[in-house]
């Protein structure tokens, strides 16, 4: 049996899998904290990859879904969020020579909006966005059938467009972003902010405040907690516009964790479209979708790519 | 000798020109105005693209850039400026049916991108940006040698990305593009602005105000025309570094009439790219560039686009 290995590399954990190249059931998963205190993390790696490789099957291809910047082409990550010691890691050579099986690296919003487009919400779509709206706002793009990476796999960072000029500061430490409106904690810090400001909510007692926690209160009817995500759902939306006139796809696909509070979100982002866009032939065609693939998007984006190797 | 056809589509005239398939000197050129009393635009059109074909030449294709909404896979003008009947006009099909030989169309500033990359300062970058700063701003993307398109031929719309919120209206009916704020037009707008607040100018007495009596102006040292090239500089920079953010590019080329201004629009362009970008990483490679084939850049893009039907 022919098999490749799927891995996805987050800040607090990793996991991967074996699967057969013709299936979507895995042979062995299995998953570890990305922190330890004996072994780096790339030696954990090692441990975890050896713990899924298949008995009984040929291991044509390694895929990585890593967080941060990194370079596709060159099998560099420049940084990693909560990995300090993968500076410039040549991560794609290390898994390459351990293994001694051809390995590819990718961003893991890049390879999750790959995974919703060749196993998720995006199947049959050439064209098309993903979001992923969680403590961060990450992005990836397919046009005409291929990811979008840029000349250095800096592309698709869609959560770093400026959408509100001055506005609030970034995690990157601009201003303005997406991600410095709309993600988990930025919701977060505007529901204190008007907490602060005197308005009426029974967040008021909720410490710490999480965005699960405001979900929660929006679905019981709380005014503020709602009116949190239909700000954030219209930045979203309003972001959205620009990428249409930008890109004109089919499909844009919403995930991530803030994404699971449903229409509460989605209500705004779809009211938003009609209103900024600046032709009605860019909304013909598209859809707004839900993310289909849960905590599985890193996988399946990092086995995508597996199967994009084998394919050329 | 085998040739093959460009035309360059515009709302106030027409231009076409035969090329050998192996030389950028044209076999025969000619213009003519896009609008006259006795024959419709298409009409015209027919009688330009036969004074341009040559004799003793095998026309294998014919390309055309135009201006307005169009789906270059349908061949389909869905409406263009200045051109009132051209509304859902088959213009590929008409171009086919008349001269029996294969034709394609592009949007003008899409073609007009893909004639910088191809035959102008473009040469040899795999991933770039194009703007073109004039009545309007249009925009085109070669992504990984390509053109962008989008699912329906309407992506690369990089005038009408919002930079202000709220901001002036827009050509397109929206409010805050970076057309709004930063093409000819939007430029003698703000000038006129604060000259009506009392800004001292020698662009007082200038009636009708133009953008090259302000380019003029502030050549001689006027401040407030100064000042208004700063700030479109500003706002153009702002929406490359978004566009860095999500192309990751190696060039950003800019022509159009208004960027005939030079150092006075480049320099703001410049100083806002390290101010505003995420990561220097996507400064590294990045060159930001004079668009190099000036009003030929329609026939350019045009012409590559018939090299394009014919490498395929």
């Amino acid at each position: 049996m022919k098999a490749t290995i799927a891995i996805d590399i987050g800040g607090t954990q990793m996991r991967a899998a074996a699967y057969p190249i013709d299936s979507l059931e895995p042979l062995k998963v299995n998953r570890i904290p990305t922190q330890g205190t004996r072994l780096s993390p790339e030696e954990r790696l090692s441990k975890l990859i050896e713990s899924v490789w298949p008995e009984k099957a040929d291991v044509l291809a390694i895929g990585a879904a890593a967080p941060g910047p990194l370079n596709p082409a060159t099998g560099v990550v420049l940084s990693a969020p909560n990995i300090p010691k993968w500076e410039n890691f040549e991560l794609q050579q290390y898994i390459e020579k351990k293994f001694n099986t051809p390995a590819q690296i990718g961003n893991d919003a890049n390879l999750a909006a790959l995974g919703e487009w060749k196993f998720g919400a995006g199947r049959g779509h050439h064209h098309l966005i993903y979001l992923t709206i969680s403590t961060g706002i990450g992005g990836g793009v397919i046009v005409d059938d291929r990811l979008l990476v840029g000349a250095n796999g800096l592309a698709g960072e869609l959560g770093h467009v400026t959408v509100s000029p001055g506005g609030p500061y970034c995690s990157c430490g601009r201003r303005g972003h997406l991600e410095a409106v709309a993600s988990g904690p930025s919701i977060v810090r505007w529901v204190k902010e008007e907490l602060e400001r005197g308005m009426p909510s029974k967040l008021l007692s909720a410490k710490p405040l999480t965005p699960k926690k405001i979900a929660q209160a929006a679905h019981e009817g709380d005014e503020l907690a709602q009116a949190a995500f239909e700000r954030a759902g219209t930045f979203i939306g309003r972001a959205i516009v620009d990428f249409l006139h930008i890109f004109n796809p089919t499909a844009v696909i919403i995930g991530g964790g803030v994404s699971q509070v449903g229409e509460l979100l989605f209500a705004p982002i779809r009211e938003a479209l009609p209103q900024y866009v600046f032709g009605p032939k860019y909304l013909e065609d598209l859809q707004i979708l839900k993310a289909a693939l849960g905590d599985d998007v890193g996988l399946m984006g990092a086995l995508a790519l597996t199967r994009d190797m084998l394919s050329t």
